[in-house]
């Protein structure tokens, strides 16, 4: 049986050097000399993060480069904007969440205020427009138009939802990929693009980004359930209190049991909003088995990301895009 | 001595289809087929405004036409995206400066939250990406991102100079650059380029754009000083009120008299935040020859404006564009 490797830092060894240069850029003010542009970009970046999408489209990049290719500016950059437009949709998300942690540290509303952070997720949008910009693709501008469009679409879906109980998994699957699934697959099909391989490969790199994407926003929902805020660097349990149905609630709330109802009368009523309500839900969906299949259908997906692979001629990097779905079903932040 | 046109439909009659067309656009959702969007997308667009940056835009392709070549599909997908991130910006704007009223109607924070408004926000410029990447045309896409983040430092300028006196001319032209000029400049730039026009058009185009929006911002802070709210559609004086160095009060503040002494004590103290600061405030900049010295500015703009047109042959478009111009000094709101 192989084994999984756990630690990102060493799944992502291999791309250590391009990393470290994705991490300049990201501070890198692109728009004028003005520092306070630069105080800001680094402030918003020194927290860190984990860097998986611009890793992945690293790793991306060189899975898919054709022989006699090396990597270049154009796939770092394309990294960095992937980064770029995360960060600015997680600046923004939380301003209108009011949530107030985020990777371990304030968030931008809660360290500054609204209005900075609004201002601050538009700035990070416009460096990836002119990251973009300078890639002089029009397919690839193409696609992260729709991902911004995605993102949007992703977040109002969520929002009118919001203490609904009548959610479905076709909704459910669409929202992720909307919101989580959109971005990852805009990494990994456009190194593809850039390294200009043919359709079915970049096709293949698509579709593991999808299901890769959609895995991600599964075990984020899991976490949200199981994990603690310490180790998840945000609140545990917000997405159930801000009436969000996650993956193993949605598996509960489908029973139609008692403990199904229950839950829906918690989440309808908005008492998971209050810390005894949202105790109870979160104990409901334990007892109630939505642990288990939550991690089932993550299983499943990850999975097919690793058959979308079989496109790929084999290296270390192919190799390190499938331990990323194994590395993504056993994270825990 | 040439009449000048002062009512704006009657000057951009000549391009009434084309604008007819930007304003279909302008409510279509691009990005999926969610009736929510499509909705907040229509009540953002019912309230106006001018549409003056897609019209220019349009005037402005017209006007650079190669001889035989017609008006395209691409040109109004330019003039919808000018004015998308122009909403877009007005939207956060809205958000940031805790503004009730816009064109007349409450603004988008206002009628529903700063919430909703920030997702809006990120909608229209979502809307807009995807509308550049069908322009297909990597210049633009650079000159965009570019705007984008001019738009952001522009702002971040403004918020880092609110409530100090110590603004230089230098200081206020780049940051009306940044703020309005810019995307003024981006719209004709880019009618250029998609004309495929010389370079010494493109960039005659260019400056006319930054000069037409330069005078349009000097305007626009004289219309703070002596519009009314009524017939601005947002609060007179708000700029004033909010600590912005508008180009009025900055001719005051650099006669270095009593008059100025006092007004920077008027700003500095914030006084002018309050009704009878903000009324003795605009009272000293009308006594003190603020408004003449401001008219004279923007005049010296307008004509700086026109004089780039000479590039151009002769057509009824051309006119259209110095007639731009000379209305921007007799605008109203």
């Amino acid at each position: 049986m192989q084994s999984t490797i756990v630690d990102l830092n060493q799944l992502l060894a291999p791309v250590k050097p391009e990393m470290q240069l994705v991490d300049t850029w990201l501070t890198s003010n692109l728009i004028d000399d003005n520092n306070f542009v630069s105080d800001l970009l680094s402030q918003v970046f020194k927290s860190g993060g984990k860097r998986l999408r611009p890793a992945l489209t690293i790793v991306s990049s060189k899975a898919s480069l054709k022989d006699g290719d090396e990597i270049s500016r154009l796939h770092i950059i394309l990294a960095v904007l992937t980064e770029l437009i995360h960060t600015a949709s997680l600046v923004h998300d939380d301003v209108i969440d009011q949530a107030s942690l985020r990777r371990g540290e304030s968030t931008v509303n809660k360290k500054w205020n609204d209005k900075l952070a609004v201002l601050i997720g538009d700035l990070l949008f416009a460096q990836a427009s002119i990251c973009l910009a300078r890639l002089m693709n029009p397919q690839i501008v193409g696609i992260y138009g729709q991902v911004l469009g995605d993102l949007c679409a992703g977040e109002i879906k969520q929002m009118r939802q919001q203490f609904s109980t009548s959610v479905d998994w076709d909704t459910y699957i669409r929202k992720s990929v909307n919101k989580t699934a959109s971005l990852f697959a805009a990494g990994c099909q456009s190194s593809a693009i850039l390294n200009r391989r043919e359709e079915d490969v970049v096709a293949s790199l698509k579709s593991y980004g999808v299901n890769l994407g959609v895995c991600f926003q599964i075990v984020d929902d899991l976490l949200d359930v199981t994990g603690n805020t310490d180790q998840l660097g945000k609140a545990a349990g917000s997405d159930l209190a801000n009436g969000v149905v996650t993956a193993p609630a949605l598996f509960v709330l489908e029973q139609n049991d008692a403990h199904a109802n229950r839950l829906k009368e918690l989440i309808n009523t908005r008492a998971v909003s209050e810390s005894d309500g949202l105790a109870e839900a979160l104990s409901i969906i334990c007892q109630a088995g939505g642990i288990e299949k939550t991690v089932q259908l993550a299983t499943k997906y990850a999975q097919a990301a690793k058959q979308n692979l079989d496109c790929l001629s084999a290296s270390t990097y192919k190799d390190s895009l499938a331990a990323i779905a194994d590395y993504l079903l056993v994270r825990t932040n």
